[in-house]
């Protein structure tokens, strides 16, 4: 008898994989009606058979051997939901080994190993959908691979990371400093007990190298991000950015410039009035400039049980889809890549910036500083200066125009030579400005 | 020899066929990249061959017999963007009968015939895109029926005419009332000359009718759908709902309550800090809460030439992907329905109410107004009562708790014929409070 439905086997079953099975189960006959055939739930592996995940699975569901999923010739799609690079990069190619299309949610997995899994199914004729590896419940992915094709996609940027957002959210409303905040975002379950991953922009830079990739073509460069993180941004600083009217975000930015791609991950000041400075809390947002649409701007929860799963659940969906009415789709695996382009070095990136120096207040230390500026082509859009304490460090704020990375460091390190000058000036970059 | 690529033919040669034309003739190298297979654009047919669309097409494309384009035998998709009801529907039909994949950006022809064109495109094994007949760039559709499969949609209300969104924020920004308003858009292009459809609703009910059936599974049910323009919208009424904190944006808004669906277009007031009271000019925006993912917004323009263009070239894209892969995908006319929903009744729905009187400011006229209102159950949440001119009538302004339509109708026929009550009370609905 030809089967009817389209079989699911889950591997991990944490939070996701917990989201996932009750979509799939809930929502079992909004499926159907939908896709105009059944999905249907047959295993999920966990080493953790016990804990209750607020799920009621047919008995039999779930087991604890993941290779005995991985061999089940009833299973149709694999999803995998365990993170981590090992084994979840081996089982994936267990599966797509043995025939099966894949669904993903493992940024860290494709952002450093995501072209031998592609490889792999190319050459099994198998799909991977990976739509819950990007900013949560975002159809991000399917956006920019499918929605978008007809543009040339200028730049992509956007909050990517729920947890850091979180934290700067929370120290610009309440002007607490970063370690207190973390704390309480460890106390709520918004941030991990190893946070390294999302308060450095790691995170944030896996997800980059995903979105670079299908945005422009470039291949998967995880290793190539700059990354800089949220760590050292301070109360006073979100303060001082609030007076030039700025919020301070991490975002994740990739641009197009001729043949040259920039990606980098690092706290970003940007106006008040840009659609993404009022992106709060938890909450993910993306903007994409095309050359066909203009702007476009796309804003959903980032991560959790349910929004994860919803977009999980989508690829399977559309693997479905495909299994029913063709040998295979080639939108999963179909990373085209154009070989012309070349990753653009930090040092040559041009940007606005935000200054603080700690500077004496004594007469002649502007001048020195603009005068160091000045000779490295860098010109300043507007300063403050607060609290006059004279002969001592005071906080000297600036807001420059548009100027190389290179050039920027090299006039910090000789500023920060002068005695005059106590302590490193912070810098900040700034997105979304006129200049 | 087999044919390597996907033919298209363009019927109607006007702002969004010059658009696609572009994409498709600018992009070909780019498309072929990132589909595996060249897209080619055969023919293009319009009554007017002569005037100059700033595209340079192979000599050939250019066409003035639809025809001979519909019956061509090498043409695979066949793009719709004549817009209007007749001729395009039997253009539509003859193409599908032809046994050839259709896309349309004509949402007043599928919200009104959709049924008879989606019925004929099953019958036929053939697939019908129309992304870019809702919100121009921004890719609802897909998102609706394919990202967001596995949830409930609660509710999807938007900014979805991008003309009368121009209009209520010029008269926001700079206090000119509606029709000198209007004037200055259609000097600026931003409105038709018979700018009906744009500024009375009835292009954002046509554009409800197709969003609410994917999202809930009702009927195309255009004539069922409330429906009210911005024409009466004073800068008087925009200077109140500024002073009690909201913008007034032409929403269209479809809810699921049960197994009861309400629809609505009409002018609405909406809190500042809703993600959507800050969509301004001619930008559509989404607004969709789903059981799974929680809330989502998207963002971009809703009409233009390349906005437009790109929506359709990504239908293209996918119909053609799915010519190379299968038999016919199944996304394209399965418009799955869920026989147990019922229409609400326009009176049945319950909102939030502003509503400004013309009373006299004399002792015991808001006892009077108040009385009644609370008589049908209507509690007032605040009020305002600008310039008081003794026994003239005055602007008396007040915000209620949530009411059902039914009786606020019936409270305000019978204010309107108290004596100290002069002219008719201006009364609009309001979405995105608490209450």
């Amino acid at each position: 008898m030809k089967k009817q439905g389209v079989n699911v086997g889950i591997v991990g079953y944490g939070t996701v994989g917990a989201g996932t099975a009750k979509i799939l189960l809930r929502k079992q006959k909004d499926l159907e009606r939908k896709l105009g055939f059944p999905v249907v739930l047959r295993r999920i592996a966990d080493l953790d058979t016990k804990r209750d995940r607020g799920v009621k699975l047919p008995a039999g569901v779930l087991i604890n051997d993941a290779k005995a999923l991985l061999h089940d010739p009833e299973i149709d799609i694999v999803v995998e939901l365990m993170g981590g690079i090992h084994p979840a990069k081996e089982f994936i190619l267990e599966a797509i080994g043995n025939g099966k299309h894949v669904v993903t949610a493992n940024k860290a997995l494709l952002a450093t190993e995501g072209r031998d899994i592609f490889k792999a199914a190319r050459k099994n004729g198998v799909d991977v959908g990976f739509e819950a590896s990007v900013a949560g419940s975002i159809p991000i992915i399917k956006v920019v691979r499918e929605s978008l094709i007809g543009n040339n996609i200028r730049s992509i940027s956007g909050i990517i990371n729920g947890t850091s957002n979180y934290i700067l959210t929370k120290m610009t409303e309440e002007g607490v400093d970063f370690s207190a905040t973390l704390k309480e975002a460890q106390a709520l379950g918004y941030a991990e007990a190893d946070p390294t991953f999302d308060i450095e922009g790691i995170d944030s830079a896996h997800k980059l190298t995903i979105l670079a990739s299908l945005s422009f073509g470039i291949p998967f460069s995880f290793k190539k991000i700059y990354t800089e993180g949220i760590t050292k941004i301070t109360p006073l600083d979100i303060q001082f950015a609030s007076e030039f009217g700025y919020r301070i975000k991490l975002l994740a930015i990739a641009k197009q410039d001729g043949n040259n791609i920039e990606m980098r991950v690092h706290p970003t000041m940007l106006p008040k009035d840009h659609l993404i400075a009022s992106v709060n809390g938890v909450f993910n947002a993306i903007y994409i400039e095309g050359d066909s649409i203009g702007p476009h701007l796309y804003y959903g929860k980032g991560a959790g049980e349910m929004p994860t799963g919803s977009a999980v659940v989508s690829d399977i969906a559309d693997i479905a889809r495909s299994i029913k009415t063709s040998a295979g789709s080639i939108t999963g695996v179909n990373i085209p890549e154009n070989p012309d382009l070349k990753i653009k070095k930090m040092e040559d990136i041009r940007t606005c910036y935000y200054l603080r120096f700690s500077a004496l207040d004594k007469p002649g230390v502007l001048s020195r500083i603009s005068g160091i500026l000045g000779g490295r082509d860098i010109s300043i859009k507007s300063m403050i200066q607060k609290g006059r304490k004279i002969e001592k460090a005071v906080p000297l704020v600036m807001m420059t125009h548009e100027a190389r990375e290179k050039d920027m460091a090299q006039a910090l390190k000789e500023i920060d030579r002068l005695s005059v000058v106590s302590g490193k000036t912070v810098y900040l970059r700034v997105e979304g400005g006129e200049d």
